[in-house]
């Protein structure tokens, strides 16, 4: 009964908020009046209030209701009652923090699994995946594990991004950090662009948008994934 | 009796292994013919072995030899006894997992804190600071803690990168990240870019190399440090 849009971004350059995604999201939550919002990435560091508002006003715009989980004094019953669920970027490992302080992971994961429809972008689908070790995002809170919800089988690397030519930078590459983590790690790695996203259903996760996705695996080469691909028939 | 350099890299674009520090490497390890190399951070996943090669072909030819500690089977004798140290770069988590992994966190403090000059480059650099919580590297494994060796008073983000003027990449730059780090941190943390590094001892941290460092503070604005400031008398 899975239901899931597992976003590599919120944002297009130069787009508002979702934009890009809207049309696909009112399919997601269609029989949705009100969308429960987890803000615990809090992008920027902007407070749970702040960022609950700026979904909601996006949302109104196709006419869902917004209401923040951080104002329920009952969170698991708040998830466990939800029509629909999204939970926004920022940094992966205070959203993961957070999950765990609130005890959320488990029931996330039982309702997810239930069909209760989930929208994930940057952070929120980093969390889909089996951990958080392959996060862009910047470690400063220690979580109790990298474990994550587990929905995928496989882990992601939101917000993708090629080498860059001629650059004479001598930090790693997204390329050769996802290698380094292949050599502690067997689980294949998505790296997800900028503007596709997966569209994750029970027996499938097809790919969506109109870029190739990169897919690592420990023992072969990196390899482009075109769009409409079911990655549920590459990886099991 | 600190005697430490800790610089952002150790390679500049275009330039051999170390080439630019070997004039300050010679001053600081001048009194020793051998040195303990610790190869655990592993970049681009090479072995400990071909890590310690590299190293030692590079110091060949200032008349260093280099041990490597994974060879040792007393590793906490190895460093107590080392004449000089080198953490060389790679992965931050993987190397605070090894030293925690082996119990050297405590005698490596020790022995730098009782002068055994320290050379370190990115990873080996982000360890002398409180954390690790300001490292760029990818979470590939699961330390045990992020608080690191605490030999600086202050985090370090080594690699510091400006924002690139035009990009229309959505990730976060790398001053975003560092001030949402501040809302969960309050330590001051020291961008250092390429080509700076910081000279270290007893009463003094001074910013060396030509460029200026970019300090963050919770409270306050960024601010741009020049070379040949003392640290120690900004931050208490």
């Amino acid at each position: 009964m899975k239901n899931l849009i597992v976003a590599s971004t919120s944002t297009l350059h130069g787009e508002n908020y979702l934009a890009y995604l809207f049309p696909e999201i009112e399919k997601l939550f269609q029989n949705c009046d009100t969308i429960l919002f987890i803000p615990f990435a809090r992008p920027n560091g902007i407070s749970h209030d702040e960022y609950t508002q700026i979904v909601s006003d996006a949302f109104s715009k196709v006419n869902k209701k917004i209401q923040g989980l951080h104002a329920f004094s009952n969170k698991i019953e708040a998830i466990e009652k939800a029509q629909g669920i999204f939970v926004g970027g920022g940094n992966t490992f205070v959203l993961l923090t957070n999950l765990y302080h609130f005890n959320l992971l488990d029931p996330l994961k039982t309702v997810i699994e239930n069909g209760t429809p989930y929208l994930g972008t940057s952070a929120g689908s980093n969390i889909t995946g089996l951990s958080i070790k392959t996060t862009n995002d910047m470690p400063i809170v220690y979580p109790p594990s990298f474990d994550a919800l587990q929905i995928l089988n496989f882990n992601l690397n939101p917000h993708y991004l090629d080498p860059l030519p001629g650059s004479t930078h001598m930090g790693e590459t997204r390329e050769t950090r996802i290698n380094e983590f292949h050599t502690q790690n067997n689980i294949p790695v998505l790296g997800l662009r900028e503007g596709s996203w997966l569209r994750v259903t029970d027996n499938k996760t097809i790919l969506e948008g109109n870029l190739t996705a990169r897919l690592f695996t420990k023992a072969y080469e990196p390899k482009e994934i075109s769009p409409k691909t079911n990655l549920a028939d590459l990886i099991s």
